[in-house]
């Protein structure tokens, strides 16, 4: 039985790891189409998404089974609650690259990244792209300096989010309204990404350390400066 | 076994209405507060926000000990489930309330209500309250009645977003940047806070219906229009 549940997990670790490939390429389009106003790359990021649900369902499909078939208890339940909520948290990853998409397509023709904030929202994407892609490589070797790299980019995008309002709200913003928009927006999205990867990440330390707090668990929220 | 279980279950649906039901008191004071620049209530829907984050964090461990001793399985095992997410959704429109406090106490002593948009935020903010209400009530009675009124509340909610943007957009918008950046948070809070009241009302069909689809089970994300 013991064997049966570990290669269980193994299932339930290497479907968290395809779905966080999935939301990395999405983001890394995503933002790439956002810096470009490459249309029909925001749009194979729309269409992806269907994929990315998909999985998450079927993972979460796949843990209900091992709860009903082996009736896991202790540490080991434990483990297959968070693999229910890392895949809620990836799937949501995987709707905030759509959203970040479906803002290139909305603004097209006309670029969606908000001039004087070129560089700024680059940087926020490069760090989403980094998050999403430790946060595989975290879920694949469970190594857990990963975590703090994921944290460190986490904390790097939560300060740009209040530089693009600082910048915004200051005298020397020229930007129209639309601008301002797609600004708050934009980064609103960056930021709630990087959230979610911590909250991912922080699941993945309680599965190799065995350390269950409530601040474990919690959906860590950021508090929102703006 | 079987008593135990439902007695279980009655346990943790009065927790979710509990929950539902300081939910509600947190968006109507959020909203008032955002609609008066009353800065002492805001204060009290942030500090308020720990409170339903620790009944969903004590719903949570409710669930999973129940997981642990009673095994079930089937259909007694995806209400287990669904009540988890549930309770993950509660707890995220207790946030929500909390930012739209903590974009009023920003403002202070400036309105956080942006000029032009009064009588659509104060709606939006009648349409939140009345969806939670109804959501309290819904997980309290069952009534199936109310799932359909949360999706019209829900999709008032989404058209009154559209007009947000729209009126923003517009030759007439002259509002200042903080303006639009506070019209541009505030609604998507709203629109989200409406779609979590959505995903929570349609696993509560579930409940009393017990048919189970993905689209039972998906976070429900309505399409940023903008």
């Amino acid at each position: 039985m013991r064997e049966v549940f570990h290669q269980s997990l193994e299932d339930v670790q290497g479907r968290l790891v395809e779905i966080a490939e999935l939301v990395t390429v999405a983001i890394d389009k995503a933002t790439r189409a956002f810096g470009t106003s490459d249309v029909s790359l925001a749009e194979e990021v729309i269409e992806a998404d269907a994929v990315i649900d998909d999985k998450a369902g079927e993972l979460d499909e796949l843990a209900i089974e091992i709860l009903a078939r082996q009736q896991p208890v202790a540490r080991d339940l434990r483990i297959v609650v968070s693999a229910l909520r890392m895949s809620a948290s990836l799937e949501r990853m995987g709707d905030i690259a759509e959203h970040i998409a479906q803002l290139t397509r909305m603004r097209f023709p006309e670029r969606a990244i908000p001039k004087g904030l070129k560089s700024t929202f680059l940087k926020m994407g490069e760090l989403d792209v980094e998050a999403a892609r430790k946060l595989a490589e975290l879920l694949r070797t469970q190594d857990g300096d990963l975590i703090d790299e994921i944290r460190n980019a986490d904390d790097a995008l939560d300060e740009l989010h209040v530089s693009v309002f600082e910048k915004v709200l200051s005298d020397s913003w020229q930007g129209e309204a639309s601008a301002t928009v797609d600004a708050t927006l934009a980064s609103r999205y960056h930021e709630r990404f990087g959230d979610h990867a911590v909250s991912v990440a922080k699941k993945v330390a309680y599965l190799s350390t065995g350390e269950w707090t409530a601040a474990t668990d919690a959906l860590d929220i950021v508090t929102v400066e703006q």
